[in-house]
């Protein structure tokens, strides 16, 4: 998906909402599966969001059938609205260059989250596949961001540093970068760097961070964010109302976003 | 496996070589497929190494029965050599936890590698599982290693955050760190900081790194190194000699290893 398409689902639905699609089979209701979980909070949120992000982990824990449901959940999904898969891969050029395949050929994503840690060639790979994206990690949501992320390097932080490089590795047109919610504080910081790339925001929700503030530091000119929920919304009901809550939850956010987009 | 059964089967094959998996269908003879390609692979090699390492890029690659394949790969292993899964993940902790489930549990492997850029909580999900390892990349054999492991944040190079952190949140006996043999000068750094910790040692072989200069520069008390070699040693021979080829080529290095164990 390119850029000017995304925007226009952003003003459209008046939402930059991504769901994560963090699946927990110990989450879910008793006697479910997850593809048919999958499909319910789909249905349910469609019309609310922009984004979906499938995180890798919950489908590799069920073994070669979790990828499976995988490549079924992006299939439903379908073409209006972007995919992202939660991978946050990275390794040397060639080895790299298979991830890339795998998600962007293979699984038809439009985006895949990119560790930076091993540098260029790592990330590079991600960047040569017409209408897809690399989303590198650069301040995360978690607690350990404060561990290597903000160390001060030459005079900046590390995730100041990843930013500056992989900008001149990518463009805005195919390149984003992750930022979490719960550092709303840094991303006026973050902005100054990056004003024209798109910015994916986890921790909204269930982490603590602030829809109001990622809003106010955080939008570009033409929105420039994807902003993402998972628990609140997935598991807004552990009942069998779970798709109505997942819609009701979704709902309130798209509409707190209107008020800004 | 634990540290002092690892040890162990060191000694006695005189050697420290970890044969990485890395097996490209676009480079195997033709007509084959990748187990039975693995399991001539390891049939040949099995009493000249210590290790088996499976990247993952080359299985996820392949779809869901890539992980049929990695998982039949693993068992055909067996249990008288360390595996590691090359899949260099991390994320924030429940997810991570996820990741280590997978590779621990459902694939069997001793270890994994980890990307340390999330910081603790992305890497200490993979250290509670007794005789499990994380393998947390350091400072890496490729050319994107001097874009952000190497910057000097607070009077030392990224990397010795890394090394010093990590050896907080683990131990030696549930902890390795990659370096690479590109970098053998700076083995010598790597050892000061951390004395007793295993380190995996990829770029010998087809990136060019010194056997000779790894060991001289890398070796600890129980050696504590294990030195990967995939491409020279899988693609020795691209006839219907491969798996010959290939033992002649992990029989080579053996020798040179066992001059120093």
């Amino acid at each position: 998906m390119d850029r000017k398409t995304l925007v226009n689902y952003i003003r459209n639905r008046k939402s930059c909402l991504c769901v994560g699609l963090d699946t927990d089979p110990t989450k879910i209701p008793a006697g479910m599966d997850v593809l048919s979980f999958n499909k319910a909070i789909i249905d349910a949120t469609r019309e609310f969001c922009v984004a979906y992000k499938p995180n890798l982990a919950f489908y590799e824990v069920l073994g070669s059938k979790g990828w499976d449901i995988l490549a079924e959940t992006v299939e439903y999904i379908g073409k209006e609205h972007f995919t992202i898969a939660d991978a946050k891969r990275g390794d040397i050029g060639n080895t790299s260059g298979y991830y890339a395949k795998t998600f962007f050929d293979t699984y038809g994503f439009d985006s895949v989250t990119v560790a930076p840690y091993m540098g260029k060639d790592s990330v590079e790979p991600f960047l040569v596949h017409p209408g897809k994206w690399a989303i590198v990690l650069a301040l995360t949501s978690n607690a350990g961001a404060f561990d290597f992320e903000t160390l001060t390097a030459e005079g900046k932080p590390v995730y100041s540093h990843v930013l500056e490089k992989c900008s001149h590795w990518g463009t805005p047109e195919n390149t984003m970068y992750v930022v979490g919610a719960t550092r709303a504080e840094l991303l006026a910081d973050v902005r100054r760097i990056v004003p024209n790339h798109f910015l994916l925001v986890p921790g909204v929700g269930a982490q603590g961070g602030s829809l109001q503030e990622v809003m106010r530091h955080g939008m570009s000119a033409d929105v420039g964010l994807l902003i993402n929920a998972s628990r609140s919304i997935l598991y807004a009901s552990s009942g069998s109302d779970f798709a109505v809550a997942a819609g009701r939850e979704a709902g309130a956010i798209q509409r707190e976003m209107a008020q800004w987009i």
